[in-house]
């Protein structure tokens, strides 16, 4: 076994120049099979491409490409049956796997590397996975915008507080900061579809750098694997990460609203603020503390966006400053990609359950005087200066405190103290609920504006 | 003087309420006029357009929209000579312009802030300006992907060697090289077209939070200041900060190309390497070293690389877990802006001139054996398979080295002694020269390939 | 007045092998005179050292030192007046002042450069620099401490609820939270205290990178400065940075806590929670909304804290690759530095003010079961295993929450159901007040422990 | 089994109040098991500390210790023996132990967790491992230290030219180079010896924030544990992780400086610069191009201080704003610091090796005009002020470049022509050598300095 393995091992790609064994710490340094397994399935279908096009270009012989295409699927079926065996010595997922195909096919397994280099594989296998992740990202996001949507439909027609520097500031119809988070998650949307068309294009046939003397078929193997388009030039396409830099950041951003949209929730399902009950099945209690029920899932996802954030960092950070073109940094490219796309995937598979089954409460509405903002709008009605409105209505506000009342409770004749612009029609323009109704323009927090965006959305999201 | 300034500090947009007053280290953190300043034009371009909706809507009378259209172009012509007073005290930019055209045409001028809040504002500032940054750098990228496709029409067709791990690899057409960073750029231009469809929506008409009771007509707004569109909700619309992080990684992401491309010819430029020599106008000396000719500004671009990402950083961080909506922390977003496209631009304008200036030197090809590749292609199409090939060749380069040869002075005795497939033809695919004529797919740095993807970008970039 | 400038860039260090003129972009790319023109005071106190060493070793003459002497202070007068030219063509501080020195003293001023290099000035000028901004921090911490122990003195002995998760945890006595953020501050201290000794350590005599044949007695400028030791190898000192990227990560985790502390405050002084009032000093209002009482500071505070972060990424990642010794990269060093001390200065400036001079409110202790973790430990001294005590109150609670009671409204009878060995004397372990006289271990949250915390910061920030 | 483990899912430690069943993807985010099963080791020790204090105390009879002994003993066998079952159910290692205690003890298992929380419990477990962690890392690096020394010591006295800007500067002895890594190093230790007292703080006894009503002797179980002292308040006890950022803070340092040491060294080693020969050993080649010979070790290395930075980052941004105490964000504090702290621990366990393994090899010294800057100091020797004396020695240069010959094929009269202060003991200033001899200063780059150096390290490093 010990000896299949150093037999294995001479096999390297490089085992002909380089004869000084590397000892344990730097077999471990250059590995990357415990990261890049996880491309198995890339790897093969890159391969079985790379090995029809060589076969329709004549440089393979059918037969051959009938042995590497029955060889790979047998190699498939015991990595996928967790049967392969992966000695750490051959460093990689591809020389694992181009390996096991020459011990089963023999000397037809060493044509199918012609005209190929395991800088223009990786990153070819790296842009199948990422064109893969992007669209798992896209249906969770996808998913977890209905789950607000679905809220929004169904308690979204409650007024509650809405707060600006965690300071009660206007009523709206709680729908309104539901679909915000909507927004947020469209834009994380896009932004995945727009990088998706800058992973979607086929490095293969760059070879090492340069190219190869091979006479490839770029534009074939492009559409037998589903690209749209293949690189423009070799050095460029063996060396550019961007795609998986750009991914991160996807990752950074969605994981920042969600980092937000927690934030706002745990804050909510304080007792103190009392606005929003969470499913026990999203809780957990403490191991000391018998009375708790804490919001942990939110935290964790809270927690989640430092980590998108640091793998955004890292990768950045590894390419910055490398000189042209691939430079073995570039192995841990992956480490940050997987771990990204991977902690963002854990967060917000739990999200829309979280949303769903959430229950809104009611808060009192009387204290924070939400209804000051309308009270200056109604003196500007009644041609007052903006500016001077609000020092009017700063002023009452400032009564009303000291008398401890909300701004409804304030006597006609006390109003008018403060300015004679003010009339009987002045309660119509008081209390949060009366303030909601009157939000005019599109976008506004009203239960008609609510209406109009939960339509937009219903089409959209369907 | 003074008294007059305190009297300013009385009308801020809150005074009327809070009474005690802040010292001076709090008069500092609050105050963002250092760096808002900047958004000057863009503050009265807005509030120009807003004033114009709502004397169209019937809110100001024509006479008021006069006068405030009047006022704001004086106060505009004070700050363009420099001479209006910006009294700390007033904080930040908004205020300044309202008071000082409050102080022009009295009453009127305090209806200016109708139906508005700082919130919506100062976003739409923002994203005026970030229009104009994206647009900016998009110039810069355009001319130096110019720069770089002038450099590679004019000496493109030299061969010189590709490296990978900083040593020699294939050999190539130096435009092959050169035309790799084109293709990085072009990244940056697409990705800063992507993110400009997220800044170019108008956000004005939001409130501070949850809109207003005033009939605003916000199309109106978007339309006269150039926004194909305006937001959905007034939450999201106050406190979303996306399309600044966006820009900042679109900066970093080029700070990271040009980082690259400053290593690479930072070693080019060295003595050893000596394959690139730079114009003196990009280099300095040493303040004790009198023969040193350093490749300065190439430094500086890389080192801005590092500015950039530490710019990202910062917005993702602050953005990080703020409940919705506004919340002071935003102020900052601004600083980590400004500083990234500040930063990059300041780069990526010297740039051009660095390459166009460039002396490209004619490197030794002999050594290093450029053509081994080639040599084991050579084999392939003698029907040796690849994986076979290469341990032939691995072993010929062993022995060449040993003898301290170029492969193609091995005579072809010596080469058949690996293999009997090897025939006299084997000439002509040794030789970087020689190699570099063979390159056969699309995207290979042969000079063919150079040729239509010049052809490519010269149309592109017209 | 032109001339005169073309004059002086003329006498640029490197003026005499490089002619080509450097376009506007450039010498804006390559100036620093911007930043560094904060380091004015630290490098005329090197020159001045440098010189009198220099002069006791005999290579200046009395004569020339005492020029040099006064030529320098004459020039510190004109910083300090503002009246110094300084062309930005000098592109550095440190040129601006040599230069200036040389036009007031003539030959003599072009003797001070003798054995050393800009490369071992500038780190010294930054060392100097980082040492006083060091103290300066210390202070602001030292400050902000006594302002918590203040605080804790004056209102620390109300009970109120500890939080874990944001949910009411256990009752502490209000202090403890208080000094659990001057433990923060102390770590952030020692870090400061540590780093300093890194950064006091004398480069002066590196020369560019090797050194000089000048015999500089290094002991002896080092003695001048204040440096307790000087550095042990010449290309280790003129291209270590570490001490800067220290002194920010000092600046992050500092600012980490400050956010952590603002955080807390923020959602205190909300209407909902209520444990806290800010003062109107610290708040403002909204352009907008006339009742609003913002905590700005806070939040402006904890935005603070991104930034620091920011910088810390930006200096690690610009050393990150730089090869030996000094590159030009380095230039950008300071931008990060001063900007992370800087933005945390303002920001710690303010906090204690803020601190000293808010109310704490009392809460109601009767919700969120803060005595839960009491009764279990009554339940464990009664000879209940922990675990089964913890499920037997879990029980308890959830049924004091159905009947909406607190603990201590539960009859014995109720209580007696869950189990047998509870019994009359359970009452002294339940209510808040209760339980925080019955903490037992140092460092606990009762009122001796508090004291006794107390004792120990007034004696060590005395 | 699934029925078995079911069953323990309903022993987690909140089990009792909240009944909903969590879902897969909930469970998955929020167990922590396969990160810290890492610290198994650690959470047996603590508990068998916490044990022994109980049962000191009273608390626990000395039967029931006896039984918690054996009992964690026998769980520690079967972990080590990889055959104990932890379902994911347990979501941590903590509760993998408890529960494994209990199913063996039975009820005395559930006595352990007296006067203990998860919360302090934990933090004690990251605080041993930090400790382990650092004192792993401060071995690494005196080992690689001494690789250095020993090269140092072997190689150091030839001389090569020093780099700045990656252009020729000043000759030195190449030991000043690879000691200039050594002065990192050590830097890197030192703060890492610093970071261990913020480590060595025992937080057990905190409870879950407050503390508790049990009689604890916290100096005893700290003293049971090895820790000179323990914490001074609850509550900072239980949310502090500074010690992990400071931690990753020295990772992100000495990454850092691993990967400058690697980028010289990649550069040196190419053919172009060709300074340095590394082992095969640590060498790899390419899947496509025989002939390469890649330093693919340092490269990875390289890339590593990109993951430490990143982990920094994602700790600092994790502990941003998190309000007291402990919120379960901090469940990803580990996913950080154990990636940094092994990220780099296995760059740095390569690094020895490839030292002691490399060749120096002797570069040509007449090119570069590495004697320049002593021609310089030789004027200035004859009075000539320095900066005048650059200005000559800068024509000069010019000159022999034109000329294409070193300053020492210079003639006397060439010389002179340039300055009348030159004599014939010029000669003795011209050549790289030559300067080498007159380094004069304590830390330069010459060989009487190396000397010195060395001593010192030898000593140190003993």
């Amino acid at each position: 076994m010990a000896a299949k393995k150093q037999n294995k091992s001479s096999r390297k790609s490089w085992g002909h120049r380089l004869t000084a064994e590397a000892d344990a710490a730097t077999a471990e340094l250059l590995a990357s099979l415990d990261v890049d397994v996880a491309l198995w399935k890339y790897d093969i279908a890159g391969s079985l491409a790379h090995a029809q096009m060589l076969s329709e270009q004549g440089i393979l012989k059918k037969k051959e490409f009938t042995a590497i295409k029955r060889g790979l699927a047998s190699v498939a079926e015991d990595i996928e049956a967790g049967t392969l065996d992966m000695p750490l010595a051959l460093e990689d997922i591809h020389m694992v796997i181009e390996t096991a195909l020459t011990d089963r096919t023999g000397e037809v397994g060493r044509k199918l590397h012609t005209g190929r280099s395991r800088n223009d594989q990786i990153t070819l296998d790296l842009r199948m996975w990422a064109r893969d992740a992007a669209e798992t990202l896209a249906q969770h996001i996808a998913e977890l915008q209905r789950a607000f949507v679905e809220l929004a439909e169904r308690d979204g027609k409650t007024v509650v507080p809405a707060y600006t520097h965690l300071q009660r500031a206007q009523p709206i119809v709680a729908g309104q900061a539901m679909l915000a988070y909507v927004e947020m998650l469209q834009r994380d949307a896009d932004r995945l579809a727009d990088c998706r068309k800058r992973i979607n294009v086929c490095p293969l046939g760059s070879g090492a750098v340069a190219g190869t003397s091979i006479p490839l078929d770029r534009a074939r193997t492009a559409e037998l694997l589903g690209f749209p388009k293949y690189s423009r030039n070799s050095i460029d396409a063996t060396s550019d990460r961007d795609f998986l830099a750009e991914l991160c950041f996807c990752c950074a951003t969605l994981g920042m609203h969600l980092s937000r949209w927690c934030e706002d929730w745990i804050i909510y399902a304080s007792s103190e603020f009392g606005l929003l009950e969470l499913h026990d099945a999203y809780c957990t209690s403490s191991s000391m503390m018998p009375q708790k029920r804490n919001a942990d899932t939110l935290e964790l996802i809270r927690g989640r966006s430092a980590n998108a954030l640091a793998q955004l960092v890292g990768i950045l950070t590894l390419l910055k400053g490398l000189p042209l073109a691939y430079n073995r940094d570039l192995q841990d490219d992956k480490r940050f990609a997987f771990e990204a796309v991977e902690g963002i995937r854990q967060a917000i598979a739990v999200a829309p359950g979280i949303v769903r089954a959430a229950t809104l409460r009611q808060p009192d509405l009387t204290s924070g005087y939400l209804d000051a903002t309308s009270l200056a709008e109604y003196l500007v009605n009644k041609g007052v200066p903006f500016r001077t409105a609000h020092g009017i209505v700063g002023t009452i506000v400032a009564e009303a405190e000291r008398r401890d009342l909300p701004l409804s409770d304030l006597s006609l004749d006390d109003l008018q103290a403060h300015s004679d612009a003010i009339e009987a029609d002045v309660a119509t323009y008081l209390t949060a609920e009366n303030v909601v109704k009157r939000y005019a323009p599109d976008g506004a927090a009203g239960a008609k504006q609510l209406t109009k965006q939960l339509r937009f959305w219903k089409r959209t999201l369907a």
